[in-house]
């Protein structure tokens, strides 16, 4: 069974680990979206695809999901010393990524082929893949002007109300010739629990994604990052609400409706079925909430099945 | 008593810091070659500075004289697991140092004010001067063909015979405004017991340095780093063999015959002073060995006196 994700960062990337558990190895393609990569101290440094390269890797670091586990900060608190604002935490393992990924960048190569070359090295037999191999910059509107998605991310915690989001360069982006082949090989999609505005948007707005999608006869399925009434992790539950959507499973399946055929919801909002199945989509309510690797499996394995029902169906 | 010094790597540092033991702060400039910085990784290296930086801010490691103290190589061992060929040892804290000169370099700062940007922040007062802006490059001929020269000297270990040194871009190089300055009003001029062939000679040869020298009324004065008929450090030996000079203080003395006012030779050298005052030279024979913090102040202090007889003489 060949499976298509769709991934952000630490939620995505765990659901991902979980359905590469649940698969024989290869099986499985991740399209990362790419739109919260930037640039810092002349390093190109691609949150997403390394939050999903190392957790797949199983090199993640479990605390926080993000960044290599045992990881040191010598080069960070050099920097330090030096005056720089350190306020990204990059680790020495991590730098060595993006130093490596901005060499071969300047060098000529392709996201799409830097990206097989460093995961291929970390052991991971999945498939890794950009949504689209141009930059593009997702720029997040706030009462205080348009930041930098990292700058409202990072350096000043998210603390922000978002009143919009512009993708920089989206109209020059195309699904590249590796994503278009994995969607139409896959024997199912799954759109992961990460972030429906800032993390899967950017992949489904990149020119062509939504139609390459709509070609593929293989159930789309989607697992909501929103349970209870509250992202599991990062702001999506506030950007859901200053954006005018409803902060619940439903509110992500609006999002989603006309893309997806399912919704794996928790069984905490197993109320919300009805309203989720008048929008035309079958619900799997679950154990949405993953808390350790043993969860990821049985999530994986779960929205697997539930990907099979509905190609059955 | 203001004093410019010219120095390479690790020995030409080590006497830098016997200087500015000595010296009121702020009265040392020290003019570095560099001629053996390289890009590896995108990143911009400077060996020959980054030493004088860290011994003058006393971070070096005690025991290579190159590299910070304390130093972890996390990054190069992540750069090893994706298959990179990690020969040049870059420590974490030195990798930052290399990340941000290169931002800087990109952002189009020159080598000098990003030198005394890093070596201010360092605590150093002393001046950190590269010896031009411009990039040259050391090229060594060997019987097996031209090499970098982190290849010959770091990668491939010094073994190779040096039949011939060029510099490469040395005709478009310039001494900087700050390095003309620092040799115009200085009261003392000092050659580190540097290789002379690959670390003091660059400096000559940049198209003015060797004008800038003669301008100066000051005492000149070159410490060997020939004893006993063998490099101190390195291979600068075998080098001035090869390249048909004698190996001894007199052998060094004879490449900076017309330059220099006096030679500073090792006791056990003491022989040769009669060959080196017939070049006109004046000599001091002292213990020139550094093993320890204590002899690089004592020679830093012999040498300033020696430099203030020659004035007075």
């Amino acid at each position: 069974m060949k499976v298509c994700a769709l991934a952000g960062g630490v939620g995505g990337a765990k659901l991902a680990a979980g359905l590469q558990d649940a698969l024989v190895p290869g099986d499985l393609s991740v399209i990362v979206n790419t739109a919260d990569d930037f640039d810092l101290w002349g390093l190109h440094i691609c949150p997403d695809l390394d939050t999903v390269m190392y957790t797949l890797a199983d090199i993640a670091n479990p605390q926080t999901g993000w960044g290599v586990r045992d990881e040191s900060f010598a080069a960070l608190s050099m920097l330090d010393r030096y005056g720089e604002d350190t306020w990204f935490k990059l680790g020495d393992r991590d730098i060595a990524t993006h130093i490596l990924r901005t060499s071969k960048l300047r060098a000529g190569e392709r996201l799409t082929e830097i990206t097989a070359h460093l995961s291929s090295a970390l052991g991971v037999q999945s498939r890794i893949l950009p949504m689209c191999d141009e930059p593009v910059s997702t720029v997040v509107y706030t009462p205080d002007g348009p930041l930098e998605f990292q700058e409202y991310f990072v350096r000043r915690g998210q603390r922000d109300e978002v009143l919009g989001v512009k993708l920089r360069g989206i109209e020059d982006a195309r699904p590249t010739k590796a994503v278009s082949n994995a969607i139409a090989k896959a024997d199912a999609i799954v759109f992961c629990p990460s972030n429906p505005i800032v993390s899967i948007s950017p992949i489904l707005a990149v020119p062509g994604m939504r139609e390459a999608l709509a070609g593929s006869s293989a159930p789309k399925v989607a697992v909501s990052p929103i349970v209870g009434g509250r992202a599991l992790k990062g702001p999506a539950d506030r950007m859901l609400k200053s954006l005018g959507h409803e902060v619940s499973a439903t509110g992500v399946a609006g999002i989603y409706r006309g893309v997806v055929d399912g919704m794996v919801i928790d069984r905490a909002d197993e109320k919300e079925r009805p309203e989720i199945e008048n929008f035309g989509m079958n619900v799997l309510a679950t154990d949405a909430v993953m808390r350790d690797g043993a969860d990821r499996t049985r999530l994986g394995r779960e929205v697997l099945e539930f990907c099979a029902a509905l190609g059955a169906g």
